[in-house]
């Protein structure tokens, strides 16, 4: 199995803990290696949460996802892996990822994934 | 009747079965032959699915694809057929297919189909 | 009273019956007159419909609408009137007709009616 | 209080009171004065509405809108008293002004008020 | 903690109380200083509300997000911030404030926080 | 032949002869018939001059373009008539006619013809 | 003849009277009367010019045009009179004045004007 | 070598030959397919040329530029191969055919060839 | 006089001294304040120089160009200002700066000026 | 200093030796590292040429723009390595390499550099 790049995610408090408010990020530089071809892959991320006691701080969200930029992985499992790792490190009451690939062989992809809390409902 | 290019389909083992997520890939090289007239029509393929136990691989989707480059087929016809052999293959949560095809005599369709799976609801 | 055009529109059988599905037309080049000026209007009709057993022909829907060409026919009731002509003719499940009309005087309209078979709601 | 315009707007009879329809106008030509700094306002009034028995004739409606052109009259105001004129001259449905103003020292605004008829809910 | 900036914030009298309106600004050119790293960000403020007994004037508006130009303060703060003062000035039925910061190290992020008085829902 | 339009056209004496300036007037609404498949032929005219001694009244050009609305004519040679016409009656120093029409069978076609007086190089 | 609405327009001293730059204003807010219908014109104004010993005063240029709100002017004429107030005023080595008027039965108009100094060629 | 095509070409008489005008034609719908790989390559070509005795009927050219679909032919060699067969037939005073190529690999090209006749320049 | 803030400016030795290539840097981040109303101004620097000996490092230009965030200082001369100081400091071959302003009272601004080496034309 | 990777760029023999025509190569997904930040950089080169008798092969300039990934490397030296590199390879008439890089610190840079022929002037 591949390397835990979440040790690099760092949190701060949320200031308004009781509201339930909604922060969007979008990093349009992602890019990671396809693991069949060895050719590199390029996205959009955008990440959108409703946070709980933590925010994730963004320079370290940088740091974070620049790990993938030599990492062989799918688009599916990269996808659902970010969201996994964010929502383990940030415990927020919702989070979206949605991933946005550019094209290959004429064809794009965009992988959407939710997470939702149990007691936030 | 026409051949049948569902063999060309190729999956693999959706990497996160448990989440309900979505996956969208957009198609725009899409080509066939109006049957009535013998002239190439041309469109742009929107699928959007929630995958169950497969994912369709992408490489195969283009070839799949390809196939109808000169099959004699009418829009809704082959909107309608994609969609059936894709949903055979791969046996999504739901999917949708929007086939966006350009202008004939300056008018211009879009054809939408919608399949959701019994035990999905 | 108006001649009646309804005689242009040709069908074909609903490929895929059984399954509720959108066809959406684009006809950006629709003229009429206006019967009070006697000034040509120009506008772009959207007809989005679910199809029962019956389609309708682009070629003969082109046909049909080019005889408003010379018809002097206020926007409400240019309208109004397609809506019901191709629900007469095509008898489809559900069918919405927005019509945009280009800015006359610097003001721009847009109608929008909808049809709603009884059976499928 | 300011004088009385709806004697300007006329209307004529929808030709399909029957069917639940919408009408949507944009008008991008509207102009006033601000009363606290003489100085003139621009914007875009957007009118939707589902007439009852009456439409209203558009020549009159930008006859009636020009008589703002030197009126000193505030966002907030104008736009209800607009959707209030129109209200009891048509009598619709439903109505939505939205007034769309342009940018004043950076800041734009844009104000959205809706009618309802008692009997159509 | 930080000096309060409500005092700059004037209201006028709702000219239709009885109404359920809406009113959305859009304010380009907001700016404040980073704690962390002293450096200036960028960002748009849309405040969409509805109007209780009380309107925000907007020039006092203006002069009141000036204050922030050098003000150290966190995006998620200063969006929560901006949203009390101004329920506490203006005591709307509902008021939403989006904020959409400009890029850093290829990063974009929006934060949308609301309110709802108890009264309205 | 064809019948003659140019009776149609007025104009007014050049305000500011002795200028050399420049006036473009774009005509989205032109609409022709093919004379070879009787179908309807739409498109933009953008019309550029420099102004001698006459300008082109603008409600008069509307009519004479209205002129060609049942007119079998083809798109080349519209173009060089309607330039002809129009350097007849106002004698521009320059003139460049464009015309930019939609597409057909999936082509579009854009005609470009100009006239310089002898006297003006 | 109408009245002089140059004694607005103000002006302050080119701060680099010795280095030929351009300063170009845009002002999409221009309306006037069209002295044959009664009907309000609007449109877009931009002005481009390289400064020779003056610049002109942007408030006073607001000022100035607003003067030509309830002017019976047509387009041409009111293009050509702008440009000669402004270079009257400011006396700048080169300037452009583009007006930009809105639609009106369909067509759109674009009058360009210059002005060069005998001693910048 | 491959086929000529260039008996699918068809004219007609240039209807203003003394007037140096342009067409300018726009194909969206270009496919051929790549020699090397069997994948189809998508492209839009723009021609653009000044007749001479000779206009290109654009039923033809359409007919022509299908019988590319399934041949298999490098961007450069039927870039140029057009530009000739369309010069070989219509004979212009000058003409440029720019080819523009969808990505492949994520890279997009677009390939520019000119003709000048000697006796145009 | 206003304080100088060159001093910031760091530059390092151009890689290519011998070719004669384009730089070409957009800053839409920058704020100063109107001297006159006290009011912050926002505008886009774009800066086009081809170096000589020296190209400008983009860090240092940031804290340069923040040092006007509460400088009272005009359009034109702080356009001019900044144009001079970085010649002054990477005397390149050649250097242009625009500077666009956003709208004030609906009127927005564009400033460009240009330098020239002697050596270099 | 830094590796070669000329070796990687293959060409081919230009199919129309004779004439001078133009190709344009657009490739988004290029990516670098800051030899002083370790960050990675991203930009979209587009590589403008004439050919001579040599054309670069599209696939080994996708692996030959690949080994930059994880080069330090400044923007202005990558982009005149690339244009030499190019052109000791294909030996051009001409070629200009545009290299635009996504903004850092608010700031976008776009590099410019040219190569011409001694022969081809």
């Amino acid at each position: 199995m591949s390397e835990d790049f979440r040790i690099l995610l760092e949190t701060f408090a949320n200031p308004s803990p009781n509201r339930d408010y909604e922060i969007k990020i979008t990093c349009p530089e992602f890019t990671s290696v396809c693991p069949k071809t060895g050719q590199p892959d390029f996205g959009t991320l955008i990440i959108t949460y409703y946070p709980g006691q933590k925010c994730v701080e963004l320079k370290s969200l940088k740091l974070y996802l620049q790990r993938f930029r030599n990492e062989g992985i799918f688009y599916e499992a990269v996808t659902n892996r970010i969201l996994e790792d964010l929502v383990a490190m940030i415990e927020p009451r919702q989070m979206v990822l949605e991933a946005l690939f550019t094209p290959r062989g004429g064809i794009s992809s965009t992988i959407t994934a939710k997470y939702h809390a149990e007691s936030s409902s």
